[in-house]
């Protein structure tokens, strides 16, 4: 995994050393929802995925695939969200330590669940910086490997083994696929998939209007920062990641935007309709499909579901 | 269906009839519920059939069992709840016309869902008595055939249809079978299935104990009504009926209760552990297992999710 872009022969090797510790997930689909779309929608549900989102491929391939001496030292990550505990369960699986940093205001439940699967959790002040410096002195202290969440080839492949499993699972292509862009691995997975097998697919992104440094970055062909985001969508205020957006310029269609209000009513939308729980940031690509329905009219179309962690204490309707 | 008990063959005759116009639902489960229960625990999914709720399968069945001439005059109910959904459905796939009489109360989003399949929605006032006569004058009127929600014998037959597929698709036969129990149309059907099909397999009812007419009625061997229920378990305040108690008497092993401090917890841990949007009565299988977890230790449990229609406005947590 030390070229540039992972090939297709990567993405299958990841989906056998994952397979067995992750769920193949389904794909459903509404009535309802196609009606108001004006198009075939399917949904990969990687809200039913272990941890709760797709964020379990990536950490369980970047994980299984340190070597030896490096894996029995652990792994490290910061993260307040589904990385944290995609790292903790890999390390679990391993059964190597996992050390995990997170903000002194990460909510009790997420906590819980990366202690849960045996991690040690490392408290910090809520700023990047003082993540980032924390995450050193580990690292220094225990010489575990940092899993990042989204700047890493072994955790772009892992995400792309969603997409596999749709298209390998569809009697007929989908005409696009969309998946939300926070820090680019989802993205960039699933288009480097598609190009590989099925170049027709064209995959987009979707992001928050708050938080739109991909579209920005994809808009002007040169990484633009992500300063001071404001959504609702907790899962993608980081910013794009550059080896996510090396892949994602050159092959992805498109970046859509929508606003967080969108965002709550395609969020409901599903809750209400497919009596699933998903969480905001995994309501952007219906948000975003709804808004430009022009584009997807009569078309076939996949959307990855990218998580399910919710505060149920702290819903937005 | 003029004989006193349906039999294996009008199950199946059901499932054959029904199954263009239904989810196949999926069967999940989740490792960390096993943990917390002490038992394996299978959840055969009907929040997400048709309509949100299992009763998609006896409205069906027994409005495309009607004979021609019955079926073209329509059919008729009184329901706030999902059993007007689903003769609206069912009568929208027949081409019929359907009357759903529903109170005054009921919640928009359930007079839009009746509505939406389109069914014609008679207003009453909230009390069962008015709900009757109203339904009587609306039958008089249009000579449309009463669906009732459980006391009939082609509803029973067509919830039975659920527990097949579960038997049906296992390779491994579960020891228990847990439903929620109101009218009774889902514990009588899924017990006499399993009493055809798999014998060994105990049925269990869970009911709510502030309206725990079901467990009075079986404990005393003679049916019992339910007068003002107290519970959060809306779709389980109905009294049992005769017709599926009959059935309950002869095939269910056992009912339990839970109040609805447990209902709400277990409720909340499905959203939680499994993202699938449960409505309060189909929590109570979970509620019930939870609390009687000594009974089932070590075993192998399916429990019918009944539904998942809830005023996401007016969550209990």
């Amino acid at each position: 995994m030390t070229k540039n872009k992972p090939t297709l022969l990567d993405i299958r090797h990841a989906h056998q050393l994952i397979r067995p510790y992750i769920h193949h997930t389904p794909v459903f689909s509404s009535q309802q929802i196609n009606e108001q779309a004006g198009c075939e929608v399917l949904f990969k549900c990687e809200n039913l995925q272990k941890v709760g989102a797709f964020k379990a491929r990536g950490g369980i391939n970047a994980t299984l695939s340190l070597d030896h001496g490096a894996l029995k030292r652990g792994v490290a990550t910061h993260s307040s969200g589904n990385h944290a505990q995609a790292v903790a369960l890999a390390a679990q699986i391993a059964g190597v330590p996992a050390y995990i940093v997170m903000p002194e205001n990460a909510t009790r439940v997420k906590v819980e669940a990366v202690k849960g699967y045996g991690a040690e959790v490392i408290y910090c002040d809520a700023t990047l910086a003082a993540r980032e410096s924390t995450l050193e002195e580990v690292i220094a202290r225990t010489r575990a490997t940092l899993i990042h969440p989204y700047d890493d080839n072994a955790i772009i492949t892992g995400q792309a083994t969603a997409a596999l499993e749709v298209l390998e699972g569809l009697e007929v292509q989908p005409d696009y696929i969309l998946t939300p862009v926070g820090g680019g691995g989802l993205l960039s997975g699933t288009a480097l998939l598609a190009h590989y097998l099925a170049p027709s697919v064209k995959v987009m992104g979707c992001e928050p209007e708050g938080a739109d440094d991909a579209y920005r970055s994809f808009r002007k062909g040169e990484w633009q920062p992500q300063t001071n985001p404001q959504t609702i969508a907790d899962g993608l205020r980081t910013s794009l990641g550059k080896k996510p957006f090396a892949i994602i310029k050159e092959h992805v269609s498109d970046i859509l935007c929508c606003n967080d209000e969108e965002i709550i009513v395609a969020m409901k939308l599903v809750w209400e309709r497919m009596k699933l729980v998903i969480e905001p940031s995994a309501a952007v690509p219906l948000a975003a499909l709804l808004k430009h329905r022009d584009v997807f009219a009569g078309k076939r179309v996949v959307i990855i579901i990218s998580g399910g962690n919710v505060d149920l204490g702290n819903l937005p309707f």
